[in-house]
């Protein structure tokens, strides 16, 4: 047997604790797997991992993070402290400038700066690996640039944010609103006291951008992401979306197109019975396209200790076992530039929900927007009728440009039949 | 860029014709991502691949596969002709035995000879790999050796064979019988001329005792698997599962027990709604549970050319970057003794369909032979009346041994009002 891999472990939170936890409850496994030990050399974190559940005999404690960079006995940092800046990424640099492997779970940070990092590990010739950092449990980094290594990607879409997916179960399963519902979710531990990583999109989209690099070998691209969270979506909206066939989700979608690379996240109306639509709660799921194995999906807890401990640990096994992957699937200088499709040339289907006052010549105006703005529409739904005040109406589209769907909102918008800003969600029919 | 690495295919029937065509089409971005060029410096095969649609420009043709083992210029020798022994068998021998990594879809040979073959090649040095022997294009076998290594494993199971898959979903939405939709897969090449293999279970239990291997670090033991098919299953019982709440899938389960690894594979009543229930027609899905990563689940095409290559290449890749993993998680050498547990000690819940002569006493006299076993009722449900005449009645159990099930049916089939042989399909709640 090989000498032990010593692993040095900064930040010590939920992630950090569930590594110390699984590295020594499954230690002689572990072993008998690698063909070596893996062997806790050193942790830190600033309140000692404090209300967290591992077991603390024999750890040695760093009182500065930056510190394992340097220890001469540790041959790889596990970086589990977060963020995109700051802490995070001076230790990753470090720890690669001292010649040592990383592993971390930290998305921001890679959707951030992944590329840049990846070639100064490549040029110390260490590994830098982040297999927790999208969809937790799930090996779907492993997927991509591993198991399904033969395929070129058209598409990879998923629903990437287990908080968001679980307000949006709840609202669904429960008719109340996405301000209780997220309310809840926090008092329950499944969202953070500042949500707006999480409800707002970024979270999948830091996946999204990973994703995307890996699928298509391309440089990452975080701000061309088109992003919407939930916020807006609506107890009436599911509703109507179960009417529709519908469910309602959150989805993070990168597409190759010949004109350029889509990359969005906002909420989608998928058809019912779809496996996507079945992804409730906490789930996470994504689904990859590619053209000899056409379409496999993976599905599995997005977050959590455990999940997040498995996948943290599986890329510290397969250091251990010597296995020296390429960051992004192709060396970081045959990275292609990225090449992006703007939002405003997506084409595919709507739906939209408008508050209308109930009175003659109103859907006539409405009728004549959308006939100005050639925008075809498939299925109109009016909920109730209440003379002279607002009622719900449903439009849904056929294929439809971005830019005409925007110039009709506006337009719509500006009626005075029209109260309240338009809803409008779009439709995939993955076809 | 390192030497290219050089493959030797034997047999070109789909999986083979498919590999072949990946290989020339993709080779740009094999190399790219391997960091070395993938090239085919010899193939073989009796038909020449007649009738298979790939490019045979400059390929070197061997007349007898078995010259690959042998030939100097050849790093990887691809076994895709089939069976468990005779010339698959022999080649593989061969070709570990001349200094060959050896990749195979071959899951029939895998499943009998698997540890010989991987002990073998532990002691030669090279590597054997399977990927595509289990659910076709899935990197299940990945997933389970790597991207969950950290996790100890309770219970895999799955939808194995996506030719049974396919009848009964046919079944489902059409009504039809096994036979009559049988015979419709075959006309479409869903179904071989000889469906037994599929049908019977063969092939859902080879794959079955490989994933026992892999998830549980136990030697194979594929005499020990619980078999059986699906050309009992009925449109009347496919008609009670979904009044029930159930759907009918033919799964392949295996568990770790305190008493030992249960493996069976059997047509099963899934609840409706739940993620395996919806994986319809050819496609193919794997859950894995995991004591850290929890639950994940694993879906895509089982079969075909394109799904099938995509692993067989997958694990050409592997190689190719000079990955080194162990056949079976675990050295060989250290694979633990299987403990069986026998079917008899099996504990579920279970469906009962029974055609009874609408008389008065008939419940009674079934009602008193579940007395007699012990087994509780939980439900029954009659269908119609018809006097004198054979009705369907319809049991499910709470809880019981198969021990007492079997006794009960025997008792049951016995009875003088019982016409036909009491049908039993087990209920698997995974709760």
């Amino acid at each position: 047997m090989s000498a032990p891999l010593k692993i040095g472990i900064a930040g010590l939170g939920t992630v950090g604790g569930g590594t110390v936890k699984l590295l020594c409850g499954q230690a002689a496994l572990l072993a008998l797997r690698c063909g070596r030990e893996i062997e806790i050399a050193g942790v830190s974190a600033l309140d000692k991992g404090e209300g967290q559940d591992f077991p603390r005999d024999g750890l040695v404690w760093y009182e500065d993070a930056m510190e394992l960079a340097e220890a001469p006995d540790i041959d790889l940092v596990v970086e589990l402290i977060g963020g995109s800046e700051g802490i995070a990424k001076k230790l990753i640099e470090a720890s690669i400038a001292g010649g040592k492997h990383v592993v971390t779970a930290n998305k921001a940070l890679i959707a951030h700066h992944g590329a840049d990092l990846a070639t100064k590990a490549e040029a110390a010739g260490v590994v830098l690996a982040f297999e927790a950092a999208v969809a937790g449990g799930i090996p779907i980094v492993k997927a991509l640039r591993e198991g399904l290594a033969a395929n070129r990607f058209s598409q990879v879409f998923g629903i990437l944010n287990g908080t968001c997916n679980y307000i949006l179960t709840e609202m669904r399963q429960t008719g109340r609103d996405f301000g209780e519902v997220l309310a809840e979710a926090q008092a329950l531990g499944f969202a953070e006291a500042d949500p707006s990583f999480d409800v707002d999109g970024v979270d999948a989209a830091h996946k999204l951008a990973i994703l995307t690099s890996l699928a298509f070998g391309v440089e990452m691209d975080f701000d061309a992401i088109h992003m919407e969270g939930i916020r807006h979506v609506s107890a009436l909206d599911i509703q109507f979306a179960d009417e529709l066939g519908y469910r309602i989700k959150l989805l993070g979608i990168t597409r190759l197109t010949d004109q350029g690379i889509e990359q969005r996240v906002h909420p989608c109306m998928v058809p019912q019975g779809t496996p996507i639509s079945n992804v409730e709660g906490v789930f996470n799921a994504v689904v990859v396209e590619g053209d000899f194995v056409e379409t496999t999906i993976y599905e599995g807890k997005g977050a959590g200790a455990g999940p997040t401990a498995s996948a943290v640990v599986a890329d510290i096994a397969d250091i251990a076992r010597g296995r020296d992957a390429r960051v992004f699937s192709v060396p970081t200088d045959k990275l292609e530039p990225h090449k992006h499709l703007p939002m405003n040339a997506h084409a595919g289907y709507y739906y939209v929900r408008l508050m209308v006052l109930d009175r003659p010549g109103a859907f006539a105006d409405i009728a004549g927007v959308l006939r100005d703005n050639k925008v075809s529409m498939e299925a109109i739904l009016q909920r109730g009728r209440a003379p002279g005040e607002a009622v719900p109406v449903v439009l849904t589209t056929h294929e439809t440009d971005e830019a005409a769907m925007s110039a009709t909102l506006d337009a719509i918008a500006k009626l005075n039949t029209v109260v309240e800003t338009p809803r409008m969600i779009r439709i995939e029919a993955f076809d």
